[in-house]
């Protein structure tokens, strides 16, 4: 898909790093996809089949899988100009042995047909990952997930902490808590979370946050800010980097389809996290955020603290648009080794090919472009560059 | 002007798309120019001349119009590097046989009687329509405007609400509507207003919103916001899509020439139209916006939002450095179906023509660079993709 | 570096312009280096190992300075992906006579005793003048500075603002300005600063402003916002341009090293400044700004008030990532009279030939891609445009 010869040899030997993808939803106990609705029921598809038309009909739980396919593909001749439309394509050619320019509603049938034959297979997962060169797949965990059943070398949990901190109040979750810890008293209660999150493998505490959102110590003693500052203490006790997801405001498009409702605020900035990076600097914080503006602050936060770090391109800057110029910036202004260049954010494993393919193109392109021809780098040490901001930042960084 | 024999090729296409141009300030009793103070007088040039050292002398409405067009000119080399520059030699070679490579005072004469003799033709509003391969355009109505002696097939009428909005607190306006409507109750003259304005084929009903402006039903009873939420009730009930034109600060350079003092304040959010996006599912709502980060969040609210789509590159974003990478997310972003690419936003004819071949230009270069070269899409299908965005799509979203 | 023929040609014959670096913080008496040291102490450089893991260490001021400087480039390999980097790799290559690819730890002793032999040359200060095409240098001078045994024609005076605005409140400030002054009188001290700059060739008056900074008449009279009002009076009566430096806040990573401890919020914008705008048409204020959504703005405002222009690519936003967005913006849509290309920024002036390489590496790209190629201009008028951004425009605007 590259239409540049040094950018092409590039994009080849960066695909042959094994990748270590730090960031996913991925089910460890169904990692793959066992059927073309588990691919098109991704929130991209639902989202912007439904945006440009669909009904909501299908989308319950209680349609038939094939029904909502066929009117997710339906609608696909509304929406294949977008970078999601190509991800499905190259699943589609790549898993699935289509062989055709465009999928439409006459492919359906087919493609249904031969995810359920193919999907299957015993060793399918094994596939996957063989094929997308996948080494390790961090996982986003609830706080009372057991940990159990899977290989955490190759699935490594992650203590997702939402819930913990602005979800609280909830008597659920206070019930789920203390069911999963054996107390009622919070404080000693996430002590014991992380205690289990790191035995079994844990690499990383991880959240995502409100654009408003301004942790600072001393605030308030009990809510969202104490339990998040509590929350840096054990990252800072257990060595453990904290992923912070910066800017997401939840439920905004309220009638939107399952995970389609969330939107941004453009109207945020990296100074409300200053006191907290100046209170921990044992603790890594790999940062993802949304805009291309707050990416330009990313640089310059990363340029200067030690352990604030660049991580992914999330959501909504997850498209080329987006990735290139942001990729840029971070090459030219912050260690390299401190870049955490890509994850995948998959809930199903045959995402991470075509998302990464996505990444390595760009990053292919831009390697060659300002590294290999203005002779900044040679071709080797471009691909020793990227080969630390596809795996070894992130083994290093996250002990992995 | 382009120099990729693909970009070229597909320009070429693109040209052959007869255009709606869904937003001007087109007068249809005056749609063309009569002289080139018609063209000069645009306040691009007034602006542009005025910031970089023309005084003001010429510009009152008592001025002889050669002195101003003179003054203008004459202060060309000072500006003569900018994308509006261009529009004016694209006008002068296109429209009146200009043949230079700059325009210097020593054509000024030239150019004046030539323009004198030329748009005085009687059929010299035809000639720029064909030229142009414009089939409609949309105007922009004051609401006491009464819509008649002129073809509202080709020349859309479009509900302009700022004055019911913002300014119905002035005794000027409450007469001018009591007079439009022949009533003093707002609610009651607001229904008439839609009436006449559909009964005369408007398609649109539209507003520019300043920078801190949040729509919100019950915040109060009266005012700005009230109107507001009335007029999009009206929208709902006459199914007219509801033009926001959102960020505009205006008289912030208070003695800057006429429609000259007008800038934006970047800490603007679509966020603040959430409530009005969820309350208004059968409302469409094409949003134009001034600057790059609010493109960003744009694209993400019409990827989102089935309701929300994105409007052209408005006045201070409109210029080949925002617009490339503003398109080139939308591209990649929104549903094809949901994007009406472009609008000239022009107060007279001629310049329809220099505004969408500057817009024609980059989607070429960009259908070329991100969807034929890497194989996304067919030449055929890329044209096919232009003609959404230049034609299909706002006739089917304003049903014109 | 650059590996388009068109842009190379470009390049050559914009380095023949000899410059005028219109900001830097040169010590007139200590204009160029004396060792390594005053290269590598640069705080880009102590920023960037210290960020990449280096400790502090070697950092203080009684550290070895080969020690220092060892440690600095030790910590090379963790960031020689950098702009910062490829500024040292030419100034080793053009200065010192560097000729290997990359820089090691094993060059480190070479380098050092090859500065120290070359820099110790008694007309070292003018090889690098002459070798950088430097005709004058603006200083960046402390309110108290004599001004005095220096060349002001080639190091031009520039009152520095900073501590006046925003520590007056200091009991070591108000001495420093009683005893420059011989008064006690905030007011006539400050007519007596710009009586001594002015008589002794300064040319701007200048200051750097937090994010939330929002100068306004008659909101205080005492404090920042009156001492700022004052200023901008003083740069009308003594006809100095009133350089606005706008987004830093200061001091937000508090461990960090000398010089690296400033960061930006975002949010941020010009209309902050309208009043002062509006209220000085006869001071010019070049604006410099720390990202690219503020030099979106900057376009803006640059193009409708006539005394705001365009001032350099400053601090976090001085990598070519953010330079050549901003840059073809600027060209754009800003008449060129007006721009401010380009300033050094520098500490010592070997930095001012990477710096400005780099820049113009930039500028003949975008000139060949945007003027040069479309027709827009031919590759002499493009060398003119650069010539005014680069000496014209600071000799005029100056007063240099």
């Amino acid at each position: 898909m590259l239409h540049d010869r040094l950018a092409e040899d590039l994009y080849a030997e960066i695909c042959r790093i094994p990748l270590i993808d730090p960031h996913s939803h991925i089910n460890p106990h169904k990692a793959a996809s066992r059927s073309l609705d588990d691919i098109l029921g991704y929130h991209y598809y639902t989202e912007l089949a439904h945006s440009a038309g669909m009904e909501q009909t299908f989308l319950g739980p209680d349609a038939d899988p094939r029904d909502r396919v066929r009117d997710i593909v339906r609608h696909m001749n509304r929406y294949d100009n977008t970078a999601q439309y190509q991800w499905f394509l190259e699943i589609a050619r790549t898993f699935l042995g289509f062989e055709g320019e465009r999928v439409t509603i006459g492919d359906c049938t087919w493609l249904c047909d031969q995810a359920d034959k193919l999907m299957a297979q015993s060793d399918w997962e094994q596939q996957v990952l063989k094929k997308s060169n996948l080494e390790k797949v961090f996982l986003t965990n609830d706080f009372d997930d057991p940990l159990e059943g899977f290989d955490t070398a190759k699935y490594v949990p992650c203590l997702r902490t939402d819930d913990l901190v602005f979800h609280l109040d909830k008597p659920e979750v206070r019930q789920r808590l203390a069911k999963a810890t054996g107390t009622d008293n919070p404080g000693t209660a996430i002590r014991k979370l992380f205690e289990h999150f790191v035995h079994k493998g844990a690499r990383a505490c991880a959240i995502s946050l409100p654009p408003d959102f301004s942790p600072s110590i001393g605030k308030v003693k009990e809510g969202p800010h104490a339990i998040f500052w509590i929350l840096a203490e054990h990252c800072r006790e257990f060595k453990l980097p904290f992923d912070l997801m910066i800017g997401v405001n939840r439920n905004v498009y309220k009638k939107g389809v399952h995970q389609g409702r969330d939107l941004y605020d453009q109207r945020t900035s990296l100074i409300q996290y200053a006191e907290l990076f100046n209170a921990f600097p044992e603790v890594t914080f790999p940062i993802s955020v949304l805009s291309s503006p707050q990416n330009q602050e990313l640089v310059s936060y990363s340029w200067i603290f030690p352990n604030v770090v660049p991580f992914g391109h999330w959501w909504y800057s997850n498209i080329p648009a987006f990735i290139a110029p942001d990729l840029r910036a971070r090459l030219q202004a912050v260690p390299k080794v401190k870049q955490l260049g890509y994850y995948s954010d998959a809930y199903k494993l045959e995402f991470c090919l075509p998302k990464y393919n996505m990444y390595r193109r760009i990053l292919a392109q831009t390697l060659a472009e300002d590294f290999v021809r203005p002779r900044v780098a040679t071709e080797s040490q471009a691909i020793q560059l990227a080969r630390l901001l596809l795996r070894d930042n992130a083994r290093r960084i996250f002990d992995a």
